[in-house]
Parts: structure tokens; C-alpha cells; sequence
């Protein structure tokens, strides 16, 4: 064992972390879809986000051309404090497979957010604050972005009002409380304080709330208040951008060993993760410089890649966000209540939706029982407690080893580990209990958000 | 700030985790005094140990001359997936605190069971398997030390049995959850379980437990089950020999960096992390090679160091095990109930009772809602969201750097943050609503503990 080449962890020093971040828009033939002004239905203009976003991020979110972005100063300094992120070789889970495959994980995980969310907050943040605002508002589910905005926020001296999904906020009280911790407020959802809120508890009295319900409530504080600007976590062309930095990062430390997967693999909800991790080797792809296979994960309870519409549609409940192009169940989806993994976003990055619908990558769903089965066998041999969202890569990731098994093959694999599961006891309980089950969507179910999507001339599907 | 030398992480790699724990008694002049038979008041024989700990361990007990102790290859392969742990400059906190002191923190949080407990764990573990054993069983407060022995055990292949004090139980049901994900069965403690847990539930029906108590139990479980014996996460002098790789690595990359400081701090509960973390400093001062100022924190509402004796006490409420010479509260104390920041045993690590004796070190104690806004200030500051327990530390630690603003000293203090505090949101909860409270214990309340050490000759105090 001690003659081996290749360490449990890939070592990057601080000064090797990315002094820039990676668009791939810019390598991309065909360009994703711009957002509509739900009104016009005309591609929206920097002015017309301004009231919901901050200037350079609108900037960010429109700019389909410029491959590097400077990471300022400021924001470095914070990512020195818990990046690089390790990228592992996972000895003991390929043992315990008995695979040939050489399994290696980004794992973003070792920051209080417990997830890579932490990269893109402290970018929003600090422009928020370059920007003179008071504070920002945003959604949260699992309560990974909420807490990483709220320890951006502490950091760089910003208001911060989050609106949690009930069924998490009931689920993860813990979470809350850290995001007090870091200064921060945070409400159930849907709720009485804004006017989306009130309608939709009026329309659904019982509801466990969706991110898009969520989503609607933030907004309307943000535009509603002077100082403030909506910030988000996923989907965003400009949260891929700043989750670059984890594909940068995994690509500087396999290219310091010489490593080039085969297959890479991330789990997917609004894709920030995904998009993040995949962007450079994407990068190679799209300029014919190298292949890679790559593989969205998706809830079978919540499957916008494999059973949704690619289609315009907004990307909250309220209706009164922009619409963007994107794999979708339709804004009024909301995954059953017995769906404890995360990623319950009913759509889908624009850009990770272009790249997905011009075969540049495949998706594949795994069902919940299974997702936790993966992450305890992950837990018990490589130690790390998985987040749900992440098991659902870990999952996929076993699945391609067994494969390797069966043909001998030794492929290697590039897997995101978003981040832990420490504040996701509950689900580990349910399924330690035998409690959990596989709830799949019958088309009927799917029928009903599909109805939901705007019709207009030009967004058929 | 770019032109800055010292980096937030002081890297080693994996070729840099040390090969060997150092012994810190092999350069005592005056030895811990040795366990005593609570029968027949003479010092324990290795065979008497012999069916209550494995036989490796006992031999690193007893051990008080040998200097270094080769690390089994088995266990360092479980280390490389989750050390060097980093040591952490707190530029960030440093900057909040306007101070010109430099302070640095060895940070043991990155691993499952969120703190360094893990590092003595799976040596237990391993030697126990070595032995053909079938099983361990411990006791745990915070849950911390029973989360690592179940990661540990369900990496080696062992059952493990937790007694968790009932108090800690209740107000941290995911910590139980956690321990079952890796495998381990958990019972809240005061039990009916043992003979011992129905004297206590008996004697005091509402009791909220303690380690003391919760030690009964598990040794009461290793020794009537065949193939079990009890490990025990802190205190022991093995556990100690086992948490010096904390120093070794904490000094290895100091020593990289040609940082040498002038304060190291360190939270004690048992002892473990705190001898861990000052052991090659503490052989370097115990050898005359150089001075350093040690300081030991404890909370003030389990004040063994502080306000304790220095005698031969029981390690156990149920008296059933070996008496250890330490600064001791008596084995019936038991912390109040509003005492929310863990380091809750009585006694204290033979080994560092004897160094605080002899001078080698200094001890201070704390209140714990000052412990919880240095916990605050940190978590805001440098991201991280403290264990309480590491906390008593960082209060320590900022204590000692805005006594440096006043006088302008630039010192450099190291100190050990032991772990995480994810799973003790209900502490935080208290802070943040208002309802915590600094109870101190009285001399009196004092008195009924110490009524409790046994009186025997030469164990005057």
C-alpha cells in the first residue's frame, strides 16, 4: 500500500486556486436561450433585472461570450479559508465495490454551508456590498444555500432574509438556527408576510411549499424594499460561472497526477453543482479538444431532465420571474412529500438544458431507497456522512463501478460530492427505519405541472 | 495582501502525517501516578485490565517509558483519508479583534464525527479487531467520541455498543442517527439495561445522566459479554499517546512555516484533545529545550482543574472502575442542566493532572455564554460553526489577543478547535433566544462531590 502514486487526497496549494472563473457560454455553438420578460415575451435587458438583481451579477447572467472572469480579491480571500476542496481517490469504497474503476470525488463539503453553495453566496454577497446595498433575500430548501448566504452575508456586513421551504424548515430546525448564528432571518414558506405567499396558502392551505413558492415570496421582498436585491443559488447563469471554481479546481489537481476521467458525474436540481463541476471538461468538449461521457443524476420523484419538457416556463411559482428556456415540470410541480433527497427544483439551468438537449451529456434518475443505500455503504467505507443530493452522484457513480466489474473494464470516475448530510438526519431516520419508500410521478402527476407552462408561439414541446 | 508568506492553511501532505505518536510520559520526571485496584488500593497489573480493555491498549497504558509508538499502517490508511487536519491562521478573526497577536488553530473538525475523537477511535478499534474481538463498548457525551468509535468500528468490521448520556440523548436525537448509519447501536443512559443503570434510575429517578455513569454501564456490558471489551474515548493515557498526532502535525507544519508560538490553548473535558494538542511542545519543555505558556480551558461550571483535588478518585459514577490520581470533582458531580457546552467529566487525564501539578501548565475556566459569543464572533468571522467545547478555546484564545491590543505584544497563540458544532444547535437555540444562563457551582454544591473521593491512606487532598 505505501508504494502508491496516486494520495487519498489531491493536494492543491492556496496559490493554485483558480484567479479566475470559467464561462463555458463562451465555447458553447449554439448559445442558451435568453431570458423573457414573462410580460413581452422579448428577451429581457440588463435594466429590467435590475430591480431584482445587482449590476455586475446581471452582467454575468447576460454575458454568453467572455470565457474568463477575474475572481476579485476579496472573494479570494474568503475562498482561502476553506478552498482548494480535496479531490479524493476512493480507495476504500473501490475495495469494498471490488471494481477495477478508479472512483475519485470533488468533495465540496468541508465549509459550515456543508455544500458547495458557499462559492457562489460569497460571490453575490460581495457584490451586493460593491454595489452599496443594505441586504439580499433569497429561497432556500435543504437549507445549503441559506446558510452559505448567511455566513457571506456575516462576512461581508449584509441584511440577509431568507425564505425556507416548509417542509424542510420543518424538517431541519437545526439548520435555522445556524443561519441565525450568521445573523441571518429566516421564514417558512409559504407565508403571510407577502402577497404570493398569502395567495398560495389561500389556494393550498395545507402545502409543504416548493422552492418555487419560495423563489416568488423572495422576490417580492427584494423588489418591494429599497437596498435590497434578490439573490439565488442554482439555475443562474452566473451561480455556473462562480461554481466553476470546483471543475477548475478537480481539473488543476487529476491534471497534476495525469488523471483524465472517463466519466463524470454530478448530481442535478437546478444544476449548479453539475454545471460547476463539468465546466471545463466541458470546455474541452465543445472545442473538440477531448471527449468525456457526463452524467446528470436526478430524483426519480423530480425528474426535469429525463421526464420533463424542454420549454420556456417560469422559474418560480408565483409566475413573476423571468422565463427562461430549460427542461421543466412546470412551475406548479412540486415532488411528493415522502421525497427526502433534495434537489426538488421542478426545472433546470438554461445552459446545463442546452447542453443536455444538443447531446453533450446524458441524465439518468435513481430512485430514493437506493440514493440511501449508497450513502451508507460511502459512509461506512470512505467515512464521510453524504448529503441526499450528493448520494444520488454517489449512487450513479456505483452503478458505472459495478459496471466496470461486470466487464473488467478500469475506467476512471469523476464524481461532485456536494457536500454532507448532517443536518438531513430525519431522511436517514426514515430510511433507517425502513420508513422510506420510492415515490415516482405517474404521467398524470406530470400532466398536471405540464399544464402549467406558458403557451405561446415559439415555445412548443 | 497577496504578498502575504504564511498561507490560511499550513499544508503538509500525505507523506507528512506522522509515522509515530509520541509518548509525552516517557520524558516526565514525575510520572502520572499508576491506576489503583479500588479492592485492594495497589497499582493495577496489565492482567487485571485485561477484561475491561484489550490487551494492546493496556500495554500503551502502562507504558509510561516508551517515547514514540509506531502508528500500524492499517490505521494511517484511514488517517490519509481525513488528515494532515489543517492549521488554520485566523487572519479574518484577527482583523475583527483589531489585534496585532497572531492566531492560529489546528482545526480536528473535518471528519464525520466532527471532531479529533476520531483519531484514538480507530486506533481502538483496529487493536481490538487485531485481537479477534467481536465488539466494543463505550459511552458518549456530546456524541462526538460514539460517533467516531462507529465510524471506526464499522471501518474494522466490529459491533459497537454506545451508552450516550441521557441528557445529550434528548437534546441531540441526529447524533443518534448518525451512529446508526455507521452501523452502532445507541441507548440513552442511565439504562435498565445494566445492573448499575437501575441502582442510579432508582437512587435519582429523573436524573439526566452523566459520563461517569454512562462509563458504568458500558464497562458493566464489556466485561459480562464474551469477545467486548470497553474503549474509552479521553482521559486514558493510550488516548492521549493517540491524540498526539494533533501536536506532532500541529507542530510539523509550524515548524514549515518557522512559526514558533508563545501560547498554546487548549479546551478540556477529559483531557484528550488538550494532551493531544501540547504533547511535542510539552516534551520539548519538559526536556528544557523550550518554553512555551500552556493553558488549559475548562468550563466554569465543571471546574476539575480549577477548583478541583488532586486525589484518587473513581473515572465512573457506579465506582466499579480503577481509581486514577487527577484533579477530580468527585465521580457523583454532576453539571448542572443549563450547562450546554459538553467537557462535562469530572476528573481529568492522570497525565496532565500530574503536569498541571508540577507547573507545566496553567488552567482557566469560563462562562459559557461568553464561551458562546466568542463562538459567534468566530463562526462569523472565520466560517467555521464551533463545537461549544472548542469553543471554551476560541474564548481563551480572544481573550489573550485583546490582552495583546492593550499592550501591543505581537504574540502568536495556537489553539485547538476541536470540532464542529452541527449537531449542538439546541445550545446555540439558548444562546440566540436569550435563556441561557451562567450557573457556577457554590463550594457547597462542591462539597457533596468531593464527600464522594474516597478516603484512604496517602490519598489525602
Amino acid at each position: 500500500m505505501s508504494e502508491r502514486t496516486i494520495p487519498y487526497k489531491l493536494y492543491l496549494e492556496e496559490n493554485e486556486i483558480p484567479k479566475q472563473w470559467y464561462n463555458v457560454r463562451a465555447d458553447m455553438k449554439i448559445k442558451p436561450a435568453p431570458l423573457l420578460n414573462p410580460g413581452t415575451l422579448q428577451p429581457l435587458k440588463a435594466e429590467e433585472l435590475a430591480p431584482i438583481f445587482c449590476d455586475e451579477l446581471i452582467k454575468q447572467e447576460l454575458d454568453d461570450d467572455t470565457a474568463y472572469v477575474d475572481i476579485p480579491e476579496e472573494i479570494r480571500e474568503y475562498y482561502k479559508t476553506f478552498r482548494p476542496s480535496p479531490v479524493m481517490r476512493a480507495y476504500n469504497l473501490e475495495k469494498a465495490l471490488g471494481t477495477p474503476a478508479k472512483i475519485y470525488y470533488k468533495f465540496e463539503g468541508n465549509n459550515t454551508s456543508g455544500s458547495h453553495k458557499l462559492n457562489s453566496a460569497l460571490a453575490q454577497a460581495y457584490y451586493a456590498k460593491k454595489q452599496g446595498l443594505k441586504g439580499v433575500t433569497t429561497e432556500t430548501g435543504a437549507g445549503q444555500w441559506g446558510t452559505a448566504l448567511s455566513m457571506a452575508s456575516a462576512y461581508f456586513g449584509l441584511d440577509c432574509k431568507v425564505f425556507m421551504v416548509k417542509v424542510s424548515y420543518e424538517q431541519k430546525p437545526f439548520r435555522r438556527e445556524v443561519m441565525r448564528t450568521y445573523g441571518a432571518s429566516v421564514t417558512p414558506s409559504p407565508s403571510m408576510e407577502t402577497e404570493v405567499g398569502r395567495k398560495i396558502l389561500e389556494a393550498h392551505p395545507g402545502t409543504t411549499g416548493s422552492l418555487g413558492c419560495a423563489i416568488s415570496e423572495a422576490v417580492e421582498v427584494a423588489t418591494k424594499n429599497d437596498g435590497y436585491r434578490y439573490v439565488l443559488g442554482s439555475v443562474l447563469n452566473q451561480v455556473l460561472l462562480h461554481q466553476s471554481i470546483i471543475g477548475l479546481e478537480a481539473k488543476a489537481a487529476l491534471d497534476k497526477y495525469n488523471i483524465t476521467p472517463d466519466i463524470i458525474i454530478g448530481c442535478a436540481g437546478g444544476g449548479s453543482n453539475l454545471g460547476g463541476l463539468i465546466a471545463p471538461f466541458m470546455g474541452e468538449k465543445l472545442r473538440g479538444e477531448k471527449d468525456y461521457r457526463i452524467i446528470a443524476v436526478e430524483p426519480a420523484s423530480c425528474p426535469s431532465f429525463t421526464r420533463g419538457k424542454f420549454a420556456y416556463d417560469f422559474c418560480d411559482t408565483g409566475m413573476i420571474c423571468p422565463l427562461a428556456k430549460m427542461y421543466t415540470l412546470g412551475s406548479g410541480f412540486i415532488p411528493s412529500p415522502n421525497h427526502a433527497g433534495g434537489l426538488r427544483f421542478h426545472g433546470m439551468s438554461t445552459i446545463l438544458s442546452q447542453l443536455y438537449h444538443d447531446g453533450y451529456m446524458e441524465a439518468t434518475s435513481v430512485e430514493q431507497t437506493a440514493v440511501f443505500e449508497a450513502a451508507e455503504k460511502f459512509a461506512r467505507t470512505e467515512g464521510i456522512l453524504p448529503a441526499p443530493e450528493s448520494s444520488h452522484a454517489i449512487r450513479a457513480a456505483m452503478d458505472e463501478a459495478l459496471k466496470c466489474k461486470e466487464t473488467g473494464e478500469e475506467k476512471t470516475i469523476l464524481f461532485g460530492l456536494t457536500g454532507t448530510g448532517y443536518f438531513d438526519m430525519v431522511a436517514y431516520e426514515k430510511f433507517h427505519n425502513g420508513e422510506m419508500n420510492d415515490y415516482i410521478p405517474t404521467d398524470e402527476d406530470l400532466a398536471v405541472g405540464f399544464a402549467g407552462i406558458p403557451r405561446f408561439e415559439g415555445n412548443e414541446f
